[in-house]
């Protein structure tokens, strides 16, 4: 950590503040510019908040020099972590596909879509009880009538089942999903991620829409700080000023990320544009930038979903998907997993 | 609701989607013009869903035209509502400033805290107990223990307590709160906001960091279609790619905010800029753009805040803030709130 | 283009609007809702002003249905236009990658990094004489030098050349340069475009930090209004609030503006994130969205390159990424133009 | 400047590094951190670029510590610059108003809002001659003609003129103006800002649309480090997502700039917003905030105005806009230019 000093510091304040980190068990590195008197802080600075630093009367400005996340660094774990979701491994050079509707509708929708995306090779079944509307009077989600839908789909086609959680009441009705997921509107309910830390379920965690990949990694943190290290990144596209689709996919996080931290990283481009003919290129574009797995909206009538049925696919175009996506993954050198 | 037809778009297909429109109760105005052909809908359409309408694959854009929001809309209630926190008026002309410290953290700041800053003219005390913070490593707050000092200093100032809530669980703990804050990062906690919809408790709402006007608007909604008409809507500063301040105060969203809707409207200068010199020029710049009240962080020693110090004001400083709102408020027509 | 009246908007003014409108050559098809009275112009709108409409006191919103671009829209022009630039191909189906240091620095190093692109298999040699820098302190690149070295090395190699200009002033310069770029800053210098929609070259248009898709497209049309069709658009990161990397690829850019127009779509992988080691998966996923060509900045000693070095590869580096794309570009289909 | 090494940097290259630095003036200081080595660079480090360092394969960070501009650094100008446009004050205390219509259309328009604009209390007189436009089918202004009837108007009523200048050609037609204007788009014109550094000429340079403030400041500098002081920064409302209105007006950059630079600031809250009702509590949020004065869009016939008729005042209302600036003014202490 490195603090810079305003100029004209009064010196007893600065004594007095250097007094106060040695006291905290730091050392102090001093430099002295032609523009500038530098302080550097050696030794464990995670206690150390910035804010508190930048209050001091003497203090312009503070930069920390080391990431704020300790357990999903990559400096620290070199090797990618593979979670492993009911037996479908994700990371390290398994590739897998995450397919579903949108939301859960009925029982005749979900198997339907269920055996089709199993049929062409999706590893995992999504699938939406809880449902984040922008509005009170959009539909909800069949909520845990949903889940049970999902588990019999689960049961017909032996997918392992992805679903959002929205809230830690709910946590006793997700005890028998497979992964979590936590929404884009939720990265940063630090309740929520903690208790999911405390459940050693693997837990897909989906980007804020305007969150920067720190933030997204120390959110990742929370869970994994808890214990529960079986955390999936997932990128579904970012608020910018473009009109003509929904968000924008950041592609670029993708190698960032792997950069950062050790954790597989997923692609949602069914809510990265919004619209199902753009899904084909996201998707192969993301497998090209390093992916570790896709995750799809496919509806057996997108036309009558209940939500976000413009970028769902239907289960003929996942297939067709599918056919791309799998001979590009391979050459790229990655291995599909199978559900 | 409008709905442009796609060039080309297969007459079968148009007259089976005009039948089911009309099916479900609306009328068709239809205009043909040389580039386009264009569905306009009357009747009730908060029911119809602009992504069922998009995945139909005639159609090429729809266009809703009425606000999707009915409760929070000016138009229906052209009145300003004027909300009453255990007797402290904020809207309608009487302007109420909250003043307090980021985080309650001992019996000792709080209480001189509160003296300070209602001896300077406050007219609510706030003080966070449960701290969303961006790290798991960093001061959580002092959660339940909080809510106990701030009921202490309640008692000893007669000023009624503002704090913000982060999980459903914790409703229990906030029963002998004044008004309730939904924080940036759960604003569109949409199970959070519904159960504060139950409790008829005022309830301050604050603006997401990327968060558009509807939005936020629309999670006031969410609130007031269970019922609490209670919500006053706190504009905390939108990210921007500016560096030089933490985030850049929105002040249009003042005018524009009391235009969409009837609701109080008061700006936090504090956490818009983070920086305490900036809270005097735009707490001047909210007062003459019409908000109904501020949101000030106040602590007795910043230098030893455990949160955000750096844009607290001492005790001082708030006092002399106060001697320039309070002839401000008045040049514009505005009558401060008393504790 | 669609006018929705305001409530209660006075019936005499509407009529004075209509009459207007139609004196101006349009049909008006009104339908009047339950909630808002919408006028449907049909005829030929690109005369009308919207923000002339929105200061009529009657008008509450205006929506433009069709597209404001007629010279660049897909629609009007369904087939790809392959744009040739002194012999290389851009453009349906043909890839082309233009290679080569950020700046023009010397003799030597232009040289020498021309040879080794064309070794390589680049198409087009790119270098900078005009350099757009944020500080009037830094180097501002060779000027008419550098042009004069530029063609020095394309007498060497035979690679045709692009580089940047940034004033009209300057056009007896670029007489001799195979392809004019317009950067980044420059996107909305419209008679700058203007004056290059004169000159019958290639031009190559870079996307503003900020801009729109629409609005690159409406550049594209200045030039292409003035009679030069030969214009490739070019994406090359947009301003996010992302903090790890210069900027954030649009990687959703390729297909849409390949939907929206007919014009060859290049990606510049080196300016979108600024960090030479993310070359290399951004220029995968460009490959695989679709683009047509990269354009990459290759330097024979980035550790002493004037401007950009971060981003640089050497020229070792950009061999091996093009061992990787010759094979990627050929999985999907398209054939590399050779200089 | 700070670098900071990468972990495990071989000590050779480091070695290698210093003494380049040194060799080139600079003295180092080197601490060495549990977690990061850090070279503090003492000199003159303006030659340095940043670049060049990080693409140095031992440097991990680099961190600028003084502020990259010199001349309008308030550092180094402690004291307000006052700017002085034919007679006309703006700075230290002197609140001015330009007002006119966005285009110059009429010698009967222009007039008539000079003799109006000039009654109410303007100090200057604006008027669009050259207008930058999106779409090449848009006005795109009078031009020269235009030019001569704002000149005109001034001999009508004393009032000095600003208007846009687009490209260096131009500027043997600016000769006779009294402030030029820089458009936002233009913000980054280096070539152009150069070029007005020569003219000695009051400049009033918009902020870009997503520029952030210390790049506006550096475009403020490539005019100053030409010889040329005399420049008025403007922010004018910045690119967000909200879409209720234009742009977003950001009241912070008024104490922000004022804090980094010596320059008169000015706010123009008709482009900011671009709605007419707005221009009033916007101009009030930016007297109080600290501005030195505003810019207003003024039409006589705001429904028939070729160009941004929706955020023009009538003469009428920005009458009673003065009437209500004015007394604001003066409450805060600022004194009103006289035309």
């Amino acid at each position: 950590m490195i603090i810079i000093l305003k100029r004209g510091a009064e010196e007893a304040r600065v004594q007095a503040l250097c007094a106060e980190l040695v006291g905290r068990g730091l050392k102090i590195h001093e430099s002295t510019g032609s523009e500038a008197r530098i302080l550097g802080l050696v030794g464990d600075t995670k206690s150390i908040n910035e804010s508190w630093l930048l209050a001091n009367p003497v203090v312009e400005v503070v930069r920390r020099v080391t990431e704020p996340y300790k357990k999903a660094n990559r400096k620290f774990h070199p090797d990618d972590t593979v979670v492993e979701v009911n037996g479908v491994k994700i990371g390290g050079g398994q590739f897998a596909v995450i397919a579903g509707p949108c939301s859960v509708e009925s029982e005749e929708q979900i198997e339907e879509v269920a055996a089709a995306v199993k049929a062409s090779g999706a590893a995992l079944l999504r699938g939406g009880a809880f449902k984040p509307r922008t509005s009170p009077y959009s539909f909800q989600g069949l909520r845990a009538d949903g889940l049970e839908l999902l588990r019999h789909a689960r049961r017909a086609t032996g997918l392992p089942i992805v679903t959002e959680i929205m809230n830690t009441e709910h946590l006793p009705l997700f005890e028998d999903v497979d992964m979590i997921q936590v929404g884009a509107r939720n990265m940063q309910n630090f309740e929520l991620l903690r208790r999911l830390g405390q459940t050693g379920k693997p837990i897909l965690l989906k980007r804020g829409l305007s969150a920067t990949l720190e933030e997204l990694v120390m959110s990742a943190e929370y869970i994994m700080a808890e214990g529960n290290e079986q955390v999936i990144l997932c990128e579904r596209g970012i608020r910018t000023f473009e009109t003509s689709m929904r968000n924008t996919l950041d592609i670029s996080a993708v190698p960032m990320l792997k950069k950062m931290t050790h954790l597989p990283v997923v692609i949602d481009p069914s809510h990265a544009a919004g619209i199902s003919w753009m899904v084909e290129p996201l998707a192969a574009a993301a497998v090209a930038a390093g992916a570790d797995g896709l995750m799809i909206e496919v509806h057996n009538n997108p036309a009558c979903a209940l939500c976000d049925g413009a970028q769902s696919l239907t289960c003929e175009q996942f297939d067709a998907l599918m056919q791309k996506i799998r001979p590009e993954a391979e050459f790229f050198g990655r291995r599909l997993s199978a559900g």
